[in-house]
């Protein structure tokens, strides 16, 4: 009988989803292996809602953005929310989904997703779930991988807002501030500030001052450049400040958001300087729509080597890219460390060495 | 001796304002008239802040948004703050334009801005400068023309949005709410929305009743659409609730915008519906970025219509396009009537043909 | 008994055919009318290839190029090729047709396609079937109507095209050609000419005298501008010359171009000046892909109007936009006329202002 | 007295030039070095063609495509055209460079170029001139490394072109052939192919066997899929025939592209299966265009590495990407492998796993 694998995304949306389930199909039936999709990530695998996804649920997928598995960021089959009696209660139903594997015959699981969903497959490789983790973080923030499907995507969108506030910014002499994704690591806001033509950046890893901002702008003001370009990775603060990030939206349950680091900034800078300020905040649009190039490609040999880890029977493992080379890692080492934008970083370095500042 | 134009822009941003500015230029180079810029709107009129403007200015124009001339929008020639005796006090300089105007040999204006400018303008007619007014709203809203330059573009830029929030939406169960621009018009919500697959589109012309809008969303859960985009113009308003919109960041010193109706739509839902719900601002994002090929072929249009009109004498007018030709229009008249839409607007039927809900 | 309306797709490929059918099953669905698809246009016709048409098919339809109901050019049901007695002859199949509405019980056509497919359509009137067209040409060169949808979209991939020759023709002192298509009427060279900065263009309209061009091609120089980009319509011809034009790839059985009008005047100039030629044929690229925002809303208005007029029982006539309006003209005159580029439109007129030459 | 660098490009245009030379003189001005642009690549360095280049020079240079030093790929100051007596000759012009840098206080040249200019520049080195080089090929085939700007703009056009190209393929039952770039190394059609989902992919390194194309495409019609993607790069060819490119465009006075291997395979495909067959050849617009993000990233750290490895007297290198560490190679040996696809490469592999046939 034929090996089955079955296949989930959890977690945040990411552009190139998609793209990895059709490569893991596509991969397994040239493999003879059969694939069974898992509804909604880890919900579906609890209540076991499976079903076959044949070449031709695939047919057409690779340009398309979101997943069709669906997938939440509220399920935690550890702490499982069911009805019992009439109330809501939360239970361990991890049990429940190496049952329902084994009732299917699925051999093993190959989940996409971030550091949430990979340390619960981490957690299920304990109690015999055989698991490949593919990594999925639009913030590229994992320090067991080069690169992260989707942060190019989110980097092009980031810098094609930039381009469209160049113009106004410069039209109107104001100061345009972009507010872009990267809680703990400011690589989005890093690589968008550099291919939008960024002024200043704004990082978690580099806690800026006030006044060294208010400087780059006179300094440009002075140099008959009226407008300035700042980027803000939501969690980044000021030396003498607190963090100013709400809760992502992603993990909340009320949807308004009152104001993150770009509001505060722009609100701190007005009294400060006599051009007008404006916030844009690029919140889901980062998630959302057809991968690029790149994202498709990465996407595709990470699902491809998904498969193929399967076939060489390295469980308990994520695939990653180091260099130009996919390869795996342990999964539980895996989803440990972050990585930030370190001070001698390369990229960070080159957009120093072209005057961009930091507000350090 | 040679004519000479003066060309100004007013107000906010809207792509295709240099491609007005080059199609001036190089037509009335083409009738061996002289063009001069003013610098930053009426501020520029006012201080006699020109400059040449001839056709290596405008080389490379015609893809980039923004406008070359500077503009801005807190300038009123009628009453001007102007430092006397160490104090800010306002005072009517419109009669420093026209002796700046005369000082220079400038026999006319061409004026590219919105109903704000394009007042300013008209008034200064009655002191006998002669203006041809170019429609500016990225809005359309104005009744004197069928299309402005820069709406086109603007419903791209939403519709872009859109196509990326709507994967997000499907593959996560959610309730995505865009909020675009449009305070007392909904052009670009209709239009966005259609273009966007919206589900819902909330206008300032249709009161919405949120309890129709929660039907729309149930009656597609309960036909497994457990997703839905709502558009939603930032004038948009409930039935019995008030215009929950700030002034537009546009009008105002304060940058940040703690909610506008997209973040109420949300904050109403989230008790009422079983799916989480999202909001994007695009804000800005509209405003900017290179014109889209419709875009710059109107303003190329507009621009040597404006010349045209110049030569032809036919002053204090606006050019205005009507069906597929370019026209004038009084200038006066012009600027009065806001268009906005109506109940058998045929794009609006056409929407509810199809099954687009509009909260009514 | 509810009515049951059948939609087809014929012809050239267009972007928003697809949004044509899912804006005719969404208006259908919401009137109580149910909707078949005819497969590979006339052909599923001839052959009764027919299915039902939910909404659930065409969800996610609306952002997609190409047709679900597939097309050919190919099969003319008035003299269409079947196999007798093992040879392929050539038979009128028209007949067959109303019976195989009559069969499935459909009432009336809803035709999506060109000239050539509308008058098809138009010959199966006289024999009792009733049809609405809907007017589909990438060229925009049908009279009856001001506007066809996709025109707009494939304007945008010229435009497109022209940015990115742009700066390569500038940094290497180039003339570079770009190849639009256009056999008989120039709108798309027209337009995306000017959209695109062009300084030549060629159209079918009018001849042009390659004394002309390299005339304007000179004039650069003498001014600085080591570089042109010309466009050229696939059917522009010198006022000597013979149309080169070939047979378009989409009537004829051999894929290979060998050099159309872009070629040739390439070639042409090659010994008359001094700067490098190249040319680019842009080809099918400007058939595919998704509609822009424009396009998708007027394919909505199309297949919605073609619902109401199979509601309001206009048979034989086809959806038209007029000004902002869509109206229906009868079909058999809709087929007609050709709109070419006259010598007094004002698109045209604008462009010779800005002082784009057309080799005449 | 301040250091000062000359900065030229060579050969054939490439998204990203624009991008390096900014971010020279950005991180030259912030050294305190001058930099000064060569117009027109050695022609320029022969006839002395300097000008200053200053921060207001490179102002908003960033997301523009082209070069604003212009570039020749005609030139080669080691047999350089002069006229002499009113003839043509070709003399070595070579010490003409060096003693016009000497002239100006030149003190090293950064020179962005391909195989091509960067052999010149190897070879001015040996005459005593200091040359930073930095790698320019859109088709990625540097052995010395591992990604050069440019090469992600061109596979994301030709990834669009793809997406365009499928939709009409699907509809239309066709086989859609797409000629890339890629002469002697097949990077460009291996990514555009897997990033836009092609079925078939032809390289230089991978002669194919048309039977085995023509197998894979029918298999694909027995699997209900009655229609195929071809990528094909110009360089590719059959394992009977002979290499049907011609000369490329670049390197040869008659513009004329008579048919190269996407014609070939097309007219080889007609006689032998039944779809329909349509070829596009993509050209120039893999060279224009704005760098995406990364292309802009990468050409931002090029450029200040050059700027680094002038302050740091690394003469006679070039930088590269190793990684993701840009580091620098000596420049003799930089510019003499080629880099080609093996048959071990990962991404081949990958393409292999996911069911993509490439005709061996």
């Amino acid at each position: 009988m034929s090996e089955k694998i079955a296949v989930l995304t959890g977690g945040g949306d990411c552009p190139g989803l998609n793209a990895v389930i059709r490569a893991v199909v596509r991969s397994a039936h040239h493999k003879g292996l059969a694939v069974v999709g898992v509804r909604d990530g880890f919900k579906g695998a609890v209540e076991g809602d499976f079903f076959p996804l044949g070449l031709k649920d695939v047919s057409g997928l690779l340009p398309r953005g979101g997943t069709i598995l669906g997938t939440t960021n509220r399920d935690n089959p550890f702490s499982y929310f069911i009805e019992e009696n009439g109330k809501k209660v939360q239970k361990d139903c991890s049990g429940q989904i190496l049952k329902n594997f084994s009732d299917r015959g699925i051999d093993s699981l190959i989940a996409i997703g971030g550091d949430g969903s990979l340390a619960i497959a981490s957690q299920l490789t304990e109690q015999g779930l055989r698991v490949i983790g593919v990594p999925k973080t639009i913030d590229n923030d994992l320090r067991a991988t080069d690169l992260t499907f989707g942060f190019q995507t989110a980097v092009e969108t980031a810098r094609d807002a930039l381009d469209k506030l160049h113009t106004t910014a410069e039209s109107h002499h104001r100061v345009m501030i972009l507010e872009v994704m990267g809680r703990y690591a400011g690589w989005i806001a890093l690589y968008a500030g550099i291919a939008g033509g960024a002024d200043i950046i704004l990082l978690p890893e580099i806690p800026y001052d006030l006044a060294r901002v208010v400087q780059a702008i006179q300094d440009r003001v002075a140099n008959h450049k009226k407008f300035s370009i700042i980027v803000a990775a939501e969690g980044a603060r000021s030396q003498t400040g607190e963090m100013v990030i709400e809760r992502r939206q992603e993990d909340r349950p009320d949807p308004i958001r009152l104001g993150g680091i770009g509001a505060k900034v722009a609100g701190d800078l007005e009294s400060l300087i006599d051009l007008e300020t404006r916030v844009t905040v690029l919140g889901h649009l980062q998630r959302g729509g057809s991968p690029n190039a790149f994202d498709r490609i990465l996407a595709t040999r990470y699902g491809a080597a998904a498969v193929q880890a399967v076939l060489e029977k390295k469980f308990n493992t994520m695939v990653a890219l180091k260099g130009q080379e996919i390869t795996t890692v342990p999964l539980k080492e895996a989803i440990r460390e972050l990585k930030r934008v370190d001070a001698d970083n390369q990229v960070l370095l080159a957009a120093r060495q072209i005057g961009i500042k930091f507000g350090d």
